[in-house]
């Protein structure tokens, strides 16, 4: 029974039904019962999903791509922290990949990561008869935890890359520390601990460029009625965690005025406005990031730290308070001058108020410039060779084509990375009413079928 | 065993070592006992006092001044709602009451009216061997639930005097109705439900006069080294809980700005900071009061009727955020034009920020602009004889003596009303620090001991 249910059809027959399954459906009808299926992984009472990194809603997700992918003929294998490879058939040293990332915010939606991964594999799928032509095979990669929990973002590419720093082992989401989560799951932590990738280095050396498409988080496509992004830069981020100390007083008794008050909701007001009009200088001044204070006061893992902020009552004033802030720019060179004077905005104000500012910087993300022109030009060729409307776009948030394209081969040189956005509703994501249509993700997956078959047979990008 | 454990020792035995322990302890020596004593009833781990409205801890608190009381010689009995009446001995059928009520803040200190209390009875304890002579009997009074939880005050005193509104039991605190607190302490809430006082008719009939002792809560007394307020006035409230529905975006991908973004905690930031500059340019305009932004997203009981707060995130633009206002002043007529400017001043900034405000008016208490005239003087007098530095002053704090002087007798005719403050230091109060010396309450409770007495004896404050 066991091996039974594990394999409930002989290979072949699993093949040649696969092969009619495929002819049958369209990619649009595959890529929505795929979607269908992921919806209930993960799901939260008030319909949003939760797969985050590490637990049993990422991992019985990705577990599920690679029963599909395995299905019509790939190989699965995951590396030591737990990232899919499925890989087609055949001897090829060489590989092209397309993945991206099967986790999500904490109540999120089933688009952001999900829609790259199915679209990667849908692109595959007609592939596989043509593999033996490929100078190079194929890889569909389904990185682990890609969104900023436990206070880190692209934490299974960049483990794979050996660029996770150590120190994240330790940070918590949830009660379990991301070593907890990580061994809870089955895989090995030590690769972060010792600062080791989780790639081979042949693996990584044999990597000929990678692919990702990912909904636009954003409403340009859509306002103007394009099909198709082709990803020119990607933000990086700079996130601060700022705890405000001041100290609980009557509210009525004690007058008003930082004579007598040190009162740490009032500069929290403040300092979100003057930071919101420093912004707005610096855009006026033809700068393009974003600023966003996600998490005032809010966040249950933060207030297990600081249990005092629930000391915080309609009658008294207010003794602590705490935020994050959020700066995204593909210029990282601005980030970092920008953020000098973020602080100097905050602690400034703070002692305005007599309140204690203190800032910790949870998370820096380098930005990518640029991605392979050569890529970008070929998915816009065969966006344009299939009819799909596509322009050039900015993306405003962080992707693990970040990783990707910053890594260095063990044998000198940077792995090519092209970007594909399809639109999403309303630019809405990370929030449960996140949603794009098969339809859309089926015409990026065509587009990428169309240009892995390219670099496969050609070997390289080139 | 039992019968000898509540009562340990004949009557006569008790009432004679009473005598001697009066004699031998000073009030404040009893005075520190008594705050020894309650210092461990509701303390929290991080040292705070939690005495919640109708709670153990509350009850537990009340039950030890009640026996404390009883034994040198006074009567206890509890009002249908749980309030405490210690009253001397004797047929008198005028009273002269003097008490503060026993609940704390959550996570509040251990004086913040436990000091009237405390004060009340050290003041009485040496007039009971006088009070044949006395043509009013003292009583002291513990009032349950002064304080702003179940998101109304004064819930033992109003229901006392007939006073509170029924829809308050609908409200919940720790995740009980105030119906169900009153009832899980054994008293009952149906004089609440059917608004009739807890109070008899006569007794309020009966009472000539009120004297309530309370901690500053503010610098006033401490920075000019004096000894006692006599309170002038009293502030009341408006209270209002604001929500603010915005929409999550992602925080990379979505462009700054309202055309864009729907950002909570953005809006946020801008009512705090407009609505202090509109407070700062009523007190220029000389006008006294308070205005407090006390809760930021940061309440359990809140949380639970609005889980998706929650939802923020470091990477979303802010999909909700809520937070209390606080206005108290002694002048009802400008807190209702001053309520109705904050409104504006709100709904305008959700508004500009493409945010939705849900206002709701969560308390609305009168103020008192103006003591007992007769009973201030007489308690100035007292202090003057006594030695002890004293100014008149206003309360920025409610009390339960603004239920009591703007109650009606039912015979006609208000309530004589004079309150005493000690100072309490760095103004501190509704936090662990709060902290007065026995010295401190000692004094006060003297110069009640002596209008008290001059009081009972007359029968009456004229």
């Amino acid at each position: 029974m066991k091996a039974n249910s594990m394999n409930p059809r002989p290979r072949k027959q699993a093949k040649a039904l696969e092969r009619v399954s495929a002819e049958i459906f369209s990619p649009a009808e595959h890529i929505q019962s795929h979607f269908a299926r992921l919806a209930s992984i993960g799901v939260q009472p008030d319909g949003s999903i939760s797969r985050i990194a590490w637990t049993d809603a990422e991992s019985t997700a990705i577990a599920y791509v690679r029963s599909e992918g395995e299905a019509f003929g790939l190989v699965g294998r995951y590396d030591p922290i737990g990232n899919l490879i499925l890989s087609t058939p055949g001897e090829q040293q060489k590989r092209v990949l397309v993945g991206s990332h099967m986790d999500s915010v904490p109540h999120g939606g089933n688009f952001d990561g999900a829609a790259g991964i199915v679209a990667g594999l849908e692109a595959i799928r007609p592939l596989v008869g043509e593999c033996e032509k490929f100078q190079a095979g194929i890889d569909l990669v389904v990185w682990r935890g890609e969104e900023h929990t436990y206070n880190a973002v692209y934490k299974g590419s960049a483990t794979a890359f050996g660029s996770s720093e150590t120190h994240i082992l330790h940070n918590v989401y949830g009660g379990k520390t991301l070593r907890e989560a990580i061994s809870g799951q089955g895989f090995d932590p030590s690769c972060i601990d010792e600062a080791r990738p989780s790639f081979t280095p042949e693996y990584v050396d044999s990597i000929v460029g990678y692919l990702e498409l990912h909904i636009e988080q954003g409403v340009q496509l859509e306002r103007e009625r394009i099909d198709l992004g082709i990803v020119t830069s990607i933000a990086g981020d700079r996130r601060f965690m700022v705890v405000l100390e001041g100290r609980f007083d009557h509210s009525g008794a004690t007058p008003m005025g930082t004579k007598f008050r040190s009162d740490s909701n009032l500069a929290l007001g403040y300092i979100i406005t003057r930071l919101d009009e420093l912004a707005k200088r610096h855009r006026d001044d033809g700068r393009v990031f974003t600023q966003t204070v996600g998490i005032v006061n809010s966040d249950p893992e933060i207030d297990r730290k600081h249990p005092v902020v629930h000391s915080n009552s309609v009658t008294k004033v207010s003794g602590m308070a705490y935020f994050t802030l959020d700066i995204m720019s593909s210029d990282d060179a601005f980030m970092d001058d920008y953020s000098a004077e973020v602080l100097r905005t905050i602690w400034r104000t703070a002692k305005e108020f007599g309140v204690k500012a203190v800032v910790e910087q949870t998370d820096s993300a380098f930005g990518l410039r640029e991605l392979d022109t050569g890529l970008s030009d070929r998915l816009a060729g065969a966006a344009d060779k299939l009819g799909f409307a596509n322009k050039r776009i900015p993306s405003g948030a962080g992707h693990d084509s970040v990783v990707v394209g910053l890594a260095e081969r063990p044998s000198g040189g940077r792995i090519p990375v092209g970007m594909l956005f399809v639109p999403c509703r309303d630019g809405i994501s990370h929030a449960p009413e996140e949603f794009t249509t098969p339809e859309q993700v089926a015409k990026g997956s065509e587009v990428l079928r169309e240009v892995l078959r390219d670099v496969a047979l050609a070997g390289g990008c080139a």
